[in-house]
């Protein structure tokens, strides 16, 4: 039971499925649990939204360690401030967590279907280093080293962890999201399945095209990482006024969000670079 | 999104799990996601409470019926006046199903824990008919029977196509747990997991023990199964004014709740016609 409040109610759910959504080779229990979280979150960021309140459905096998998983849950809540409030446990042959949560807006909701052709498009970081991080993590255990002798210099070193702590505890954009919405976002996505698979649902809900113009490859990420790997939870943010949001996020002391390119009136358009945008990312292979 | 509204917000999950929450070579795809959603629904029921919305988290293999499990989903979400809102689809090597949904009451929320000393205990209709539904499935698949010729006559026929319907599409009691709440029901729960391990909880929470008199059995059921079998979804009412509760029923055309017993100052007791009443009913075997 949650108090009353002012304005309209977001509803999200997100769900993780051990094998699909993370390599439990590869992560711990507790950096799954972050990551469900983390995500189911993030669909709030892109709304402009803030949580209020998380429902957690977890089936898993008898033998799971249901203590590190909730560890890693809360920590994820405690990061994004969104309180736990309830949840429902089964047995199941496979570890599958759905995280729901429950959110507010102060102003307006913002939504995938509201950019509108000439619109500014932002990312709010780097991309492609969740996929990194995973690529990193397999190379790894493929090696059976856990250390940094393959890298070559400190630098990459120290990029080669960014991306792994990516991979492992993703960050929702809740901030960015809430600052976009009231600089006058027209329309914004979370980057879940990939920029190319998430630029697309939000040309397709809008009904306009895109010319990508660069993208920010994260420092230990590859250019089709940063096309195609999900899971960053940076935010696309589509504006007519691009000053207006740089403005914004350098008033409330967030980084520079990036020009990745426009809007524009040819709805099946899908460029970067003047070169057809792959449709790279993850698709559910159901029906 | 959901349009702003007063009083305070429900949020509840619930998942199932093929084989688990139901058995696919007794019950249709349809009814699995049927029971799903009552069984959500029900705990919104049980705070005297009406769903705004659903959403859904579905895993299963990629050879899924996933339009029949939606047509269970979507038949119950109407019956129950609960639209789903909203989803996330997921590969898994098992069907698991989280359905959470979020609700408003009008007045207090009831809960489990408001029970006193001497509060009259009701139940909102007969017990068991799921347990006997799936008990009589079990022994037709057995003989490889569709029919009734099992059945001693006409009457039991129809007796075991009722408790079989309860097993396959249960009900939410909504209504009931509305005018329960606003004739001043101190205590309230939903039976999922049987009478009495659902009675122990409610106890349990409001420092209450119980003496129960007679337990009303579904007629195709046995008493084991009006006690320990869970996913009737029928409601536990204490209420200090049972002829309040009695005559708010009358007054709403519900059936007339059934007298079950009494909470007393003793904690730890549990007796049904003054013997201890089992433990049964079914837990997770989580740690």
């Amino acid at each position: 039971v949650l108090p009353s409040t002012a304005g309209p109610q977001l509803l999200t759910v997100d769900v993780a499925v051990a094998g699909v959504h993370g390599d439990l080779e590869l992560i711990g229990l507790d950096d799954f649990g972050w990551r469900a979280l983390a995500g189911a979150v993030s669909d709030i960021a892109a709304m402009g939204g803030r949580p209020r309140g998380v429902v957690v459905a977890l089936a898993g096998p008898p033998t799971l360690d249901v203590d590190r998983l909730y560890d890693g849950l809360a920590a994820a809540a405690a990061a994004h401030e969104s309180p736990v409030v309830g949840g429902d446990l089964s047995t199941a042959p496979v570890l599958a967590v759905a995280v729901t949560v429950t959110g507010t807006v102060d102003g307006a909701v913002v939504l995938r279907r509201g950019a509108s052709p000439g619109d500014w498009l932002f990312v709010t970081g780097s991309l492609g280093g969740s996929a990194a991080g995973l690529r990193i993590l397999r190379r790894r255990a493929a090696r059976k080293s856990p250390g940094v002798e393959d890298a070559r210099g400190e630098d990459r070193a120290e990029d080669e962890e960014a991306a792994v702590a990516r991979h492992r505890r993703p960050r929702a954009r809740l901030t960015e999201g809430q600052v976009a919405a009231r600089a006058g976002a027209s329309a914004m996505i979370d980057i879940s399945d990939g920029l190319a698979a998430d630029v697309g649902h939000l040309c397709e809900a809008s009904g306009v095209g895109v010319r990508l113009s660069a993208v920010p490859v994260a420092p230990a990420a590859r250019l089709d990482e940063a096309l195609g790997g999900g899971e960053d939870y940076e935010l696309v943010v589509a504006t007519a006024d691009p000053d207006g949001l740089v403005a914004a996020f350098a008033a409330a002391g967030l980084a520079e969000p990036v020009v990745i390119g426009r809007c524009t009136a040819e709805p099946a358009e899908r460029l970067l670079d003047g070169e057809p945008l792959g449709a790279a990312g993850w698709e559910h292979p159901f029906g």
